[in-house]
């Protein structure tokens, strides 16, 4: 399916919108193409089995000739993680800026594809001009060093992508958001705005991280024992902050977790995080000092079932494991679905004997997201002609909205869009276009998008009542039953306390299969369906479950 | 197993500590015993297709000719629910208010026990002696009417179980909490308090229930269009304050929903709630009024996939359908874990064009449990000499357990309780006793304990990968393959797309056979070890995936 893009600049989101995940941003004009971002998302509680999800890239394959750039706002999965499976694909150059294509090379090097992939730094000044584009970046605050969000220069005019962003008026590298270069975009005039909605429902202005900064602080001073404190793992501005607070008193801090070691190590390496040569000790070494003198930082603060904390509060960690007296700071919030996990989490250490500093009682953790007068500000430093709300479910996208009217927007010039919708700008003047194939590839182990309806559908029937399979074998010529029917269940029940249900349930099969191979012995379809039948409704009369029934009938 | 109860009070909570859920609490006095509650959990995630989860009753059982009484402190499913699967192993009265047995005895109808049962009506003036046991009631506020706690008089003393309450200045029923009573306890001298730990990580003090119908009153005046709103069935007092600003709105009340309908009848047929004989109209008649003159009230406030709410919001309710300007009003805080499925409810109605109110963008609902401030209050009222925090997760009793000795309760008299402990008293004096067989019976279909945890593994391995059977037919003389080897995958891979994978698993098996059955033909086991090993082997090299195999060797 070949579209029309000559002459008119095409906005297509490819993922990020209606939902919290797989960030990806297609701008088409005429024979050019770049894209914004190409993220990952967690599976639905529904998607049985699946590791992860990515957006569906058939329009960006089928368009490659298109296809000039990449650019990344900031190194969260939800923006980088889809990145190796684009690049197995298509071809491009990947521009980003220095600690987000430090920590991009770690994972193309993970998945073997770094030598193969162009990843070309940008700072603020850079201008990179590819085809009908032009593109510049601009620095925001958010919960990982080096975001930024991008103006893209077009023949229609700018339009400005801000990625994900704060206006933290004290962040801890010190370097604010680029206030200059904003207003400076919203002076020259800009055609379109797309803003982050994450935290579009609520009020008021998101605390510094460095507010943080200060309960870590005196928990780390007034610690008897050790402290432990867990995070995400990219989140460098509260890892820098960790850091000084043990520093300050007087603290080794040991690192434990893989993802928390690598990007530690990243950030450190390129000059983004300030660390004391006597700071780090090897986790081997935590015995040789006072629990007074210990800090850890480890991952597991969505209380993730192989996570280093939750492994130690589980007490089944290799190395580290948590004592009585040792202070354990959970510095994060949930993300929706984790809740169980994590009070699991909290509920142990507590019984352990820790003591536990988390959200609920305490102020551990802020959002890296900009609340609703951040998003207006946002809105009035770039005062664009039209807005599209993205980033966020349908209900922040919506209430995103009626912040962009209440700072003047003209209602008629915003637009929620869905992943695949097209918008095209053409002599300044925007409308809905038609749509293009967007949706999510979903990613079991190697497999990429061979995780269909039908596979989850089963996986759901399986994982609700088990599954019962009947094996018969029954003459060629008369029918009868040569062996079996023998039923084999998994899942179902526990079959040493089901014998009669299952002896009665072999009774049926018999019983069902003599009636119909009399009837017509060659129809195997109706003797498969109808074993089928007959046991589940049977097995429902009696259990009130439907476990998946597979009937094999073998002749000989 | 047989104990020792003679001569002392023992305490056992055989549910509800260290859990929200299947609240149960077992008072054993010489040849005497009673049980406060007999509620239900809704299973955890890892619980696969487990309906609901009830307390292990074993030790009722072995004590069955003790057992006097059970007393109900209110009707909601954490302290009714496991009430039918008691009554069908053990005969024995339950007590409770006017209210709770109302909605007990719908309850025990549907499970068609309801004739076999004793239930006696109690009130605040009631005085029960069961052999060494003496207990009444005083009356709580909670998210339910006609909810109590208990006092239960013993020749060790006197023991105060609290049952969920709140302490609400201005009730929608006009009932306070009977202060009088508790105070006397308190000044009579209580042995030991059992109280509620729900809310005890919440500082200050619950809101009142009027607060939410101020809001209610607000919109039903405001609202152009219908409102439909959607909250817990059980809440009696929120249902009273929808029913009151739709007769001060002047709109008519349609009820959808089976346990709304159930509930409001009830309470309406006991005179708990007031209802005009005008207000009411059925789902069907809606169409007769004017949008402005007409509010729902609706189930699935929780976004349960088959509730009235959910299916509205997916345009698949066969009766009401939601439009364009309609206003609903979600007036519920999410149980953790329904978080996701609420917010894709929310969505829906969205995007359909509602105005949607939810908790986090306006008050339109309270907790029915007391925060930290009336958790004190209760404490001082009662002035016990030992306490137990029951009734919540630890972090919770841990919690509690700070706040008792915050008002003076000595910390070794206090008794952080894990479900099955005994708790003795002797001679005023408390000391914790051994343990008695106790934890969680999971509820399938007809089911009850039929589903363990091989069963659970084998559902969760299933709805990771699905399932690979293999079937094969060897020659009873020579070991060779006379039919097959036969691959049937379900949840695995969409097969259209994995011939090539199956072909090869195909030949893998049966060259293993081959050589096996060269080896032994007749080690059944070792054939079926081999074929699963090797093709497990090839499928996570293949696939990273780790489908169940489950292979069917047969000899002709």
């Amino acid at each position: 399916m070949s579209k029309n893009f000559s002459n008119k600049l095409t906005i297509i989101p490819l993922g990020g919108l209606g939902e919290i995940g797989k960030n990806m941003t297609a701008y088409v004009y005429g024979n050019d193409m770049i894209v914004v971002d190409a993220g990952l998302k967690f599976p639905e509680e529904e998607m049985l089995g699946v590791d992860i999800v990515i957006p569906d890239i058939t329009f960006l394959v089928e368009n490659k000739q298109k296809f000039k750039g990449l650019f990344l706002t900031h190194a969260h999965e939800d923006h980088i993680g889809g990145l190796p499976y684009v690049l197995k694909t298509l071809q491009v150059p990947v521009y980003g800026t220095r600690l987000t294509l430090g920590l991009v090379e770690a994972k193309l090097r993970e998945h073997g594809i770094l030598d193969q992939t162009k990843l070309i730094p940008i700072t603020n000044e850079s201008e990179i001009q590819l085809g009908e584009f032009t593109v510049s970046c601009f620095h925001v605050n958010h919960s990982i060093p080096d975001a930024v969000g991008f103006a893209i220069d077009t023949p229609e005019g700018i339009v400005v992508q801000t990625g994900d962003f704060k206006f933290d008026q004290t962040p801890v590298d010190g370097r604010h958001a680029d206030y200059a270069k904003m207003t400076a975009l919203g002076k020259r005039g800009v055609l379109a705005l797309l803003s982050d909605s994450t935290n579009a429902e609520r009020p008021g202005f998101t605390m510094s991280e460095r507010t943080v900064g200060a309960t870590i602080d005196e928990v780390f001073r007034n610690a008897e024992g050790r402290v432990i404190l867990s995070t995400f793992a990219s989140n460098i501005h509260r890892l820098q902050q960790v850091i000084f607070a043990a520093e300050r008193s007087s603290r080794k801090v040991a690192v434990v977790g893989r993802s928390m070691v690598n990007n530690l190590t990243i950030a450190r390496d390129l000059g983004y995080l300030q660390v004391l040569p006597t700071t780090l000790i090897e986790p081997d070494d935590i015995s040789r000092y006072q629990a007074r003198e210990i800090a850890l930082l480890t991952t597991g603060s969505q209380g993730e079932p192989m996570s280093a904390l939750t492994r130690m509060a589980r007490s089944a960690h290799r190395k580290v494991e948590i004592y009585p007296g040792d202070t354990v700071i959970m510095a994060s919030s949930p993300i929706p679905g984790n809740e169980k996990s994590i009070s699991r989490t909290i509920d142990q250490l507590f019984r352990i004997g820790a003591n536990v500093i988390y959200q609920s009682v305490s102020g551990v953790h802020v959002s890296g997201h900009g609340s609703q007068e951040e998003l207006k500000l946002m809105l009035n430093f770039i005062r664009p002609k039209y807005f599209v709300p993205v980033h966020g479910e349908f209900r922040m996208q919506n209430r995103h909205k009626e912040l962009a009217i209440a700072t003047g927007v003209d209602p008629q010039n915003i637009f929620i869009m869905d992943n695949g919708d097209m918008l095209e700008f053409q002599g300044g003047v925007a409308r809905m276009g038609g749509k293009v194939q967007a949706g999510a590839i979903m990613i079991d182990g190697l497999g990429v998008g061979d995780v269909g309806n039908i596979v989850l559908r089963d996986r759901k029937l399986l994982s609700q009542d088990g599954i019962l399979v009947v094996v018969v074998t029954l003459s060629k010529q008369t029918g009868t039953i040569l062996s079996g029917p023998d039923i084999i269940s998994r899942g179902f029940v526990y079959v040493r306390e089901s014998e009669q249900l299952l002896d009665e349930a072999n009774r049926i099969v018999s019983s069902t299969l003599q009636r119909l191979a009399t009837e017509n012995i060659n129809d195997w379809n109706g003797l498969k369906t109808g074993v089928r039948d007959a046991l589940s409704r049977f097995l429902y009369e009696q259990t009130r479950r439907r476990p998946m029934v597979l009937p094999i009938i073998m002749e000989a």
